[in-house]
This record gives C-alpha cells, structure tokens and sequence, in this order.
C-alpha cells in the first residue's frame, strides 16, 4: 500500500469548478490526471462514426504510445461542434501543456456531457492554471467525481496484485450513468497503474480486457460519440518495467481485466434508473461470438428488460429474443434458468413449480439468466440491466 | 359498394367467446374468415428461429397457393409449445373442415397471445361447431375483436379501387398493440379482395407491400414468434381475374400497399404506451438498404424514443444513432430537421432558434424527423414510437 495520500506512484490529480454548463456553479467539472514523467500509454474509443473532438485527438496523439497528461471535463461532450471543436480541445490541452512545461502532444482531453454546443472557452481558459497548480498526489475522488454526469455516485477502484518479482497496484475510475449516458456523454475510464507495461502489448492487454468487460455491459444498446477508456502505466522513476516473462503478463492482464470489470460493473449498478443488474450467461454455442449474438439480443430486447423490472419469470420473451439473434439452434432442445431456478429442460417446462422460486430469485437486485443452446462448447456473458419507468423520465428531457 | 352486409363479396365471418385464456369469460377470442371458394392466397410470416405451431403450419399449406379458411385465436400464441402444439392446431382445423365440409388442407390457424402454454383444447374443441354455424357475411369487425389482446381498439379497413376495366375492393384487418406485442404475440392480419390473383404474383406483391409497410415500422424493435400476414383473394366464383394486364397489375399492388400502410400505421398507433408517433425519414444515402439502416438505428434507439415522448428536439441523439448503424457517411455535411424545422444544415447547427419551434412540432401526436446523408439518391422512411412510462408499466408484468 503506498496510503490514501499517494494512492498510486507517479501520478498526481486535481479537479475544480469552471462552470462548464452553468457559469457560477460550484459543482466540479474540470479535471486533471498527470505522470511525473511521460507514461506509457493505450486507449480504446467508440466505434460510432460520429465521434466527438477529443476522441479524434486521443487517437491522434497516442500514435506515439506515450501520454503525460489527461485534461477532463463533464458538462460538454464536445462533440458535433465541428472544426471549432477540435481547435478548442488543441487550445486547451496547450494551454494545460505549457503550465505544465512538458510538449502539447503528451496531453489528452476526454469529454462527456451534452453534445453539440461548443465548449465555453472564456470559462474554461482562466481555470487552467490554478487547475495545474492544485495538482496533488490524493485527490483522485475529486477527479472521479468531476467527470459524473447522471452518475450518482463516482466510480473508482485499487486493486494490488504482483509480478513474480514485485508487487503493483491498478487505480481505476469511470464514469458512466448507463453503457450509454444521456445526451451520449456515456463512458470515460481511466486506469493508472504504477508497473511499466510496453505500449504495444499495453494496448494488446487493454483492447482484449475492454472486449470481455466494457464491451460485455450494456444499459440500452446505444453507442456514444465520446466513449473513451485510457490507459497510462508506470508514471515514476523507476517504475517496474513488465518485461517479457509471460506469467508477469498473465499477472498484468489478469489484474487488468479484474478492475475493468469492477469498473463496467459499478457502471451497470449505477445505470439510469436501474433496479436490476442481470448477468446474461449463453453457453453451448458453436463459437464465442455465436453465443454474444444471442446474448446481445436478450440484453437489449425491451421486452426482456421491462420483465426483469417487473420482477416476472417471462421466460418465453427470453427465448424469443434468442430467436431472433441470427444464430442457428434447435428451439426444442434447449435448458433455461433464472436466478438459478431450471424453467426450460431440453426445450420442455421443467413440472415443478418454477414461477414461485424464479420469481422470488429476480426479487434480488441482482441474478444471472443462464440459456444453454446445445450447440457446442463456446459461452459468454453479457451484464444489462432492467428498463425501468425512470430511466424513461430521466431521458425524456435530459437537457432541460 | 356491396354494403355493410356484405362487406367484401365471397367471404364471411364468425367470432365467438371459448375462454381461451380463461374459462367463462365472454370476451370473443375465437374467431373464422372462410372464402365460399378455394382463394388464391399468400403469407408472410415471422423471420424469428423460434415459430409458432400455427406459423409453421401456415407454411406448410400455403404451399398450394390456396386457402378457403383462416381459423383465428387470441389468449394462446400456441408458441413454443412443442409437437403437441402443433398437433393441437392440426386437430382444431380438422374439426373446422368437417363441419365446414372441406379438406383441412384448405385451412390455417393463426394464433396470439401468452406463449409456453398448450391451447385449451378441451374449451375450444366444442366451441368449433357453433363458431361455423355462425358464419355471415357481415360479422368482420367481430373477428378484428376477437383476435386483439393489449390493442385498445380493433384495426380495420375497406379499401375500393378498379383495374382497367371494373371495380375491386380490398378489407383489412390486423391486430398489434405493438409491432411487437406483450409476450411477443404480435402482429396478425388477414387481407381480403374479391379480385383473384394468381398465387405466385400474389406472395411477390405481398412480400414486396410487406416490405414497404409492415417491415417500416417499429415499437420496440422486437420480433414475435406468431407474427402472420395473410392474404386471400377472389373467394367468390365469377371473381374478375386479374389476369397478365400489367396496369390492372399496378392498380392492385398500388391498392394492396396502401391496405397495408393504413393498417401498419393503426398498429403503431395503438402500440403499447404510445403517444408519438414518427416518420424517420431518411434521404440521401447510396442505396435503399443504407437508408433502411440508419432509420431503424434511429427507430429503435431508446434514447431517441425516450426524447420522442418527452417533446425535447434532441438532435444529437439522432446524429449518434445514425453513426452507429454501420453506414459510412460525413457527420460535417448532413442536414437534419424535426417537424420541419431546419435544425442541422451541412453540417452546422442553424442559427435561428430552432429548438422553440422544434419544442412545438414534437407536441404534436405525428411528426417527422428527416435526415438527409448528401451520399446518393436513395431514401426510405421507417414508422416508430415514442417509449413512454406507460410501456414499461404495460410490460413489466404483462402476464398477471
């Protein structure tokens, strides 16, 4: 443990109100992570044609497989604001770059808020300096809850694991509100840890770890236009350098993946207006993504989603939604529990009476729907969430 | 005209109540179309891997291209319901023919309701007899009753045209309550004309008026396991022949369409919750099918749809769905209005204060979003809902 006040080596955090959507509030909406030294660094972005101005300069500036710096800011997604966009994000991690006396080109922005309008730079500039000034090596809860949109809570989380020679340590922060967030602001993550990873495996290790984790949730099968997840390892001084040892790899990405996972799932629990988080689990498909086709499908049907809010076994819109996937099983051969309850044993009704205990195990706020197609050898598991008459309310008019 | 009591010239109608989903109540949900004549005939039926008994069974007889009855339930999808399912469906139009005096081959059940349960045989089986004594030429708007389950009203229509030389009508009937309603019953419609079309001409038209109404439009993306769409034609003798005159052809494919868009739009109408309902008009894209893509990403998002209901002329969403439906085109050159108002113009938002009038045309129960891609010369338009508190409620315990 390196203690609450320096959580993680090498990285120092501040965060402060500049009124990004509201001139003179005091909540805080600007945020900055910065590496003692030039950290190694990936990133994953959203796949969504449309993407915001500083996702286009994430992907350009990491080219170099090195990042010092991550400017954030809530309120704003920055996105759809066109050429102004873009030369705002420049100005403001210039602005950033020079006060912190290193090159431009080691920044990153990261933005989620309402999409469309551009970022208030008159409030946005004067607040650069102090916000660099502030810098300390403790206040990455402020940082977690500067980014929060319709999150209600931040989302953070140290995990300490080791190599074969050491320990290290992974912090990681998200915000989220829903796979996708009003107005598409949706996901930004962070994850710092103090061990040296090269950036191509780096970037190998997070790509892999965000397909089997971020890229496993979903609250409404949308796609955001600013959903960025960044990467910066060993921001110090002599930071353990990961090496080539394959089992100190498979310790990295094991531990990787553990605090994406917490990450997504924290994500999930705090979805919009959600009341249960259900753990899709397919298995017996002929390949994995067979099986995540049919699992997507369940996890994003409306249908099976208003039945988990409504706490109703409705198993028959589970196996519709699986019908529907595009992928080939024998209907009649199939097994179906809820909650860890069997409904459907090789495609017929299980006698006992399995509507009581299956309701009474979606009473829980979380459970798992397990479908076994038969098929062959492959699984995977999606996590969603129920669909709720307040996550209707919360985004009929979100921007208001 | 041929009058209300003869609605449509060789075919009549039976509804009766046989407490399909419950015994003794008086709610017709049996019901029976039967032509005087074997007519030319046609379907389509759902694309879902999970079927219906019945669904599977009208496939099997419409081979022949005729069909002289269609015997009707709501209550009972008969879905997923294995062989006894099916032999149930055989053995109720078994005892249809009989009484009727034709082979059951010249028969098709259509089913609607809750699935996983096996049909109430022992209540529907003395029900068959008086539910064929009762046949008149007047009764439609009992079967468009029978056959509804959460539609708030039956869905009918009486199209009249002529071909070059005499008249010709068309009577539709369907039932929704959702493209996809409660437990995945869903869309039923019979369509009938006393004008005689040679089968194999008849499943082209309707598959291509299917394709242009029933397939545009969408509640919640879902897709039923008893979805059935059913056309009988020239049920009379001496019906006119449609014959090889390619303007009589035009006339009654023209007519068959606009039978089918007026009854797809009721079902919209009256689906589940809806209090919007929008035409997502999408221009400009290279080919039809590009147009088709981005309009049902738009159509199904439930971000849209959530700001659809609460009248908040949220633009962005619409732009974000749009980037995700696997389209290429350029986010900095498109034009997008809501109601007509002008809101994006190559690329730029417009300078007026669209969002005031915007605000307004979304109070209105109809309007329309259209987007214009600038990529080619191809368009389509996608029919959808808004998602309202309202659904959730309806569907989160359909079942009790």
């Amino acid at each position: 443990m390196t203690g609450n006040n320096q959580p993680i080596k090498g990285f120092r955090f501040s965060a402060i109100a500049a009124g990004v959507k509201k001139a003179g509030t005091e909540r805080l909406d600007l945020a900055l992570i910065a590496s003692d030294i030039p950290a190694q660094a990936a990133a994953v972005t959203t796949r969504n044609l449309v993407c915001a101005a500083p996702v286009e300069i994430v992907r350009e500036r990491l080219q170099s497989g090195l990042c010092q710096a991550a400017l954030m800011n809530s309120g704003n997604a920055n996105a759809y604001t066109g050429a102004q966009g873009k030369s705002d994000a420049y100005e403001l991690t210039e602005l950033t770059a020079k006060k912190l006396g290193i090159s431009p080109e080691l920044i990153v922005p990261m933005s989620t808020g309402v999409i469309g309008n551009p970022l208030p730079m008159e409030r946005l500039r004067p607040k650069i300096p102090p916000l660099v000034e502030r810098l300390d090596s403790s206040s990455y809860m402020d940082v977690a809850h500067a980014i929060m949109t319709t999150d209600t809570k931040p989302k953070t989380g140290i995990l300490d694991s080791e190599t074969s020679t050491t320990p290290f340590r992974i912090l990681g922060m998200a915000k989220g509100a829903g796979m996708i967030a009003p107005d598409m602001a949706t996901l930004l993550a962070v994850i710092l840890t103090d061990v040296k990873v090269p950036p191509s495996l780096l970037k190998e290790f997070l790509v892999q770890a965000a397909a089997e984790t971020f890229n496993r949730v979903t609250i409404d099968g949308d796609t955001s236009t600013n959903d960025t997840l960044l990467v910066l390892s060993g921001g110090h001084q002599g930071a353990i350098d990961l090496g080539q040892n394959s089992s100190d790899e498979e310790s990295f990405f094991s531990a990787l993946k553990t605090a994406c996972r917490d990450l997504s799932r924290q994500i999930v629990r705090d979805g919009e207006g959600v009341t249960k988080v259900v753990d899709i689990h397919v298995l017996g498909t002929k390949n994995e993504a067979d099986a995540l086709k049919v699992a997507r499908k369940i996890a994003e049907s409306p249908l099976v989603k208003t039945a988990f809010h409504g706490e109703d076994p409705n198993w028959g819109r589970i196996v519709c939604s699986a019908g529907r996937a595009g992928v080939v099983f024998r209907p009649d051969n199939l097994d179906l529990s809820i909650g860890g309850i069997p409904i459907v044993r090789n495609g017929f009704l299980v006698s006992e009476d399995w509507e009581t205990a299956a309701h009474a195990a979606m009473q829980q706020p979380e459970f798992t729907v397990e479908l076994d197609l038969k098929m062959g050898n492959s699984s995977t598991t999606v996590l969603t969430t129920d669909f709720s008459e307040e996550y209707v309310s919360i985004n009929a008019d979100y921007r208001s």
